[in-house]
Order: structure tokens, then C-alpha cells, then sequence
């Protein structure tokens, strides 16, 4: 084993510097402000779109393996939870279907939050959320998440300020327990300009494919921009913590917001440093178990 | 949308007749004798291995778009069961991997189905299989699903005979009104040999990266393959009807059944003829308003 591991990280050198650069220059650290992210920058990328694009083609059968390996360690092993949010048309959809979408969909839990059920609001906010947590050896996916509780509950005054101010700490708490329990959390934020969301609803009116997306309510949304950049500024510097760090994505650009996102994933599932599960059977009783069963036959 | 039909099923003539022939050819009809079914064939593929890879992808970009469609009418249109049977070994992950891992994640509901829980074991054995049907514009994946209570049920005695025998009328009841509330369900029983077997399970034992989907009582299973195939005769011939046919798939060749399996699913996508939903909005008014909303920003 020790050999093995040697050996690969010499190998895979230069791409896991790329993945721990990546996560390096858009982690939310100390000092962390939201106005100063270009939404245009793309961060670690040398390159444009097509560099991207190839990098991310370049590991994504490393991906595949590492999920495998963790998958293969369900009952026992660790799990990862990918939180994904970002306004209205940040390109939440497209994480879904280019990044989780190349993994091997019978290793991801996807759960999409929308506005709460009467039942859901009838239990704590985190209820929903615990029950959508992904068991050992899964990729869990959030399509939004409790951060909405602190992010459009805060804006639109969905609940008194006396309860979401103490939603932060009731994260952080949440999120430690979640990762004592071995899901390692990875929160990104698709981080776009309000030009370019305009772009992206105005594609929305002007396309008959794309009008199923488009919901006049987003425009009402809108209107509040610098309320819920406030919001997340103080979500994302409360909740950044050790254990569950917030990433800030550049997304004017959807390949480089995927190419992050992608490279983020990766670096999760390489600090898991998964081996194949061990046989609980001896193989030499085996072969010779099912060779003598295909003599029977 | 009858000029764009007319032009879509001009230029899709040939790949359409595609579908319809191995869907003709694989469905099991009146006289259908599972043992004349040779797992190693390849019907109505014109080629070898990669003729079926290219002709796969040829339509993969077709099957996302029409799974876009279905899943822009959700709420009001219809939606896909797919139900996955077949002897251990027989490629169920890879259909899952190669077949719905193609499709938006977003839009795929999977299910595996083990042994019964408990609870699951304290209700209807149709409880579990409800609870898991596709909301509309989804495409459900059952992997194993309720012909298990008339397979293993049957053939390991879990339940006495009066019970299973019963089912077969259930199921079909069942299926009738799944459909009738709009869910389109196609049934594919991966089909191999007990020689192909033996060769999978081998390579299990052989191989550190596969034990962990090695399961001594697999070997077990295998003695019973005679029961097994007589009990899926059985319920192929009792439970294929017009409005949830099953379909045998020869799956000794994985690339085959891939080939196979995406091709039915693209034909029952084609099958629903959907068009992307009218806006609910002037899209006129909702231009202005984004284009004004900009203007404040």
C-alpha cells in the first residue's frame, strides 16, 4: 500500500498542486470580502475555456476511481457532502449536470431544497437537512441548503432577526457534528455579477426552451442584489470553518465555475486516501467454489 | 409544433427504425421461451463493440435533450420508470454507470432494492416500490424492484406459494394503474449465462479493486440457476403486457446491453413527443422589466 501511494504521488504531482492552488485562492479566509471577487476572474486557471475543459476531461477517470474506492468502503467509510449555492441563474444546474453528473449516479444523493413544506417548517430548520445527509460511501449534493435559512430568511424577514442570527452558530455546531460523524463537507458559492444575470434571465424570456427556467419572481429577487450580497457575506464569513470551509466561485464564466467545482471535488476525495476494501473471503475457496459450481452446471 | 414534428421524424428516420427494431426483436411476446434467448447475441446491431459505442453516442445528445423536455413539463406530464432485473453479475451497476449515468442527475430518481427491511417486511410488498415511483418529469431507475417477491421470493420459499402466486395479477394491476397516471414503464431483464457468470465472479476474486462486490452467497445463488430461470420465464410471459412490456436483453456482451438498453429508452423518450412548455409570462413585459431592473443596478 505504501508503495502504491508513492508511487501515484509522484505521478499526479503537478495536477495536485492545481487542485490545492484552486482551493487556496477562493477558500474563505480571515479578512474574506465578497465585493473585492471579480465574477469574471478565473483564479489558478492558465488558460481559457479550452483549458479548462481539458484539464477537467484529464481527471475526470480519476474522479470516477476515487468515488469508486469510497463507494466500495460504504457501511464503514467516509462520505462527502457538496453544498452548492448562488443567485438565480448562478449555474446551479450546470454543477449538477457536468461535474456530479460525470460521477457514477448510483454513488450520488442528490437532494434540491425549495421553499419549505408545512411540514418541514413544522420541525427545526436543520430537519430536513439531517435527512437528506448522504450515508457512508455517498456523495451527497445540495441544490441550496440550510444556508438559505440565513440568506433569503434574513432578506426577505421570513423569521424574527432573534432567530436567524442564532442560525450561524446552529450551523457550525450541525456541520462539526456532520463531520465527527465522517462527511466531509464542501460548500461553494457560484458567485455572479448582476450584469450577467441579467444576460442569463434575458436568455430565459427570449428562448421557448429555455422559459420552463424562468419565473417572474426572480426579477422581484433581484431588486434585493446588495441585501443578499450582504447576507452571504456574513454567512460565508461566520460559517468558514476548519472543518466545513466556504469556497467563493467565480461564475460569469460557467466552464471555469465547473472546472473549480470539479477540481474541489477531487482534492475531497484524494485527502480521503481510500484504499480498496479488504477481501472478507479467502479468493483461493472462492475460485475454486465457483469453478466447481460451473462443472455442476 | 406540427412543422417542427415533421421536420424531427424526417431527419431521425433511420436511428428511429433502430430503436423500434431492437425493441421488436427484444420484447417478450406470446410463445416466448427464455431458454431460445442466447445471451452472447447481439439483435439488430449492425457491427461489433464499437459500431454499438458510436451508434450510442450518435443519440446521447438526442436522450438529453428529450430528458430535458420531460423534465421541463414536470408537474403536469409524464414520466419514465425503468426497472432493471437480472442474475447477479449480470451488468445492473453498468447499465447504471453507462445508461443512466448519461442522463442529467437532476432528472433520475434510482432506487436499489435489497432485501426487505423490517418495516418494508410489515407492509403490502408493493409498499416500498410505491413509495420510490418517479414524480412526473423523471426518469425512475429500479435496480432489483417488486419481481424480487417473485423471484428469490419464489424461489428460496420466503413466502408460502399462495402468496407469490398471487402476485403476478398484483404486479399487473399494479403496472396498469402506474401508468394510468402517466408513468411509462419499460422492464429489461439483463439476460447471461451460468458460463458468463462463473467468468465475472472469478474475475471478482481475482481482483483486490472488485472484492468488495464479491459475495460468497452469490455462489449459492448460482446452484439455483435452473429455479431462477424458470421463475423468470414465468414472470416475463405473466407480467408482460401492452402497457408495461419487459424486454429480454442478451448480456454476455455489456457493450451490448448498453447498446440495447439506451436505445429503449431513447424510443419511449421519443414516444411522449413533447414539446418545451408555453411561457406562463409576456415575454415581452419580462424583457423590460430585467432590462429596467439592470438600469437601477
Amino acid at each position: 500500500m505504501a508503495k502504491g501511494k508513492s508511487k501515484k504521488s509522484k505521478k499526479k504531482k503537478q495536477p495536485g498542486e492545481l487542485c490545492d492552488r484552486i482551493a487556496e485562492a477562493l477558500v474563505v479566509a480571515e479578512g474574506f470580502d465578497l465585493s473585492q471577487v471579480d465574477p469574471a476572474s478565473t483564479p489558478q486557471l492558465d488558460g481559457k475555456e479550452k483549458d479548462a475543459v481539458k484539464l477537467q476531461e484529464k481527471s475526470s477517470d480519476e474522479v470516477a476511481d476515487l468515488q469508486e474506492r469510497m463507494y466500495a468502503n460504504k457501511g464503514t467509510g467516509p462520505a462527502i457532502l457538496l453544498v452548492v449555492q448562488g443567485m438565480d441563474t448562478s449555474g446551479k444546474g450546470g454543477i449538477m449536470r457536468h461535474v456530479v453528473g460525470q460521477v457514477d449516479p448510483q454513488g450520488i444523493h442528490l437532494t434540491s431544497f425549495k421553499a419549505p413544506t408545512k411540514e418541514e417548517l413544522s420541525h427545526p430548520f436543520l430537519w430536513r437537512i439531517r435527512n437528506a445527509l448522504p450515508a457512508s460511501g455517498m456523495i451527497g449534493v445540495f441544490d441550496r441548503s440550510h444556508y438559505e435559512d440565513v440568506l433569503i430568511a434574513r432578506v426577505r424577514n421570513l423569521v424574527p432577526p432573534t432567530t436567524w442570527k442564532r442560525r450561524y452558530s446552529q450551523i457550525n455546531a450541525f456541520e462539526q457534528a456532520t463531520t465527527d460523524r465522517g462527511i466531509h463537507i464542501i460548500k461553494v458559492m457560484l458567485h455572479i455579477s448582476p450584469d450577467e444575470q441579467a444576460r442569463r434571465l434575458t436568455e430565459r424570456v427570449s428562448r421557448p426552451d429555455k422559459y420552463w427556467k424562468y419565473n417572474p419572481g426572480d426579477v422581484d429577487e433581484r431588486a434585493l442584489w446588495p441585501a443578499y450580497q450582504e447576507a452571504y457575506q456574513v454567512a460565508l464569513t461566520k460559517c468558514s470553518t476548519d472543518v466545513a470551509p466556504w469556497y467563493v466561485v467565480p461564475a460569469d464564466n460557467k466552464w471555469y465555475a465547473r472546472f473549480a467545482v470539479h477540481h474541489l471535488l477531487l482534492r475531497e476525495l484524494r485527502t480521503l486516501q481510500l484504499d480498496w476494501p479488504p477481501a472478507d473471503f479467502d479468493p483461493k475457496v472462492e475460485k475454486k467454489r465457483i469453478a466447481a459450481s460451473l462443472a455442476e452446471g
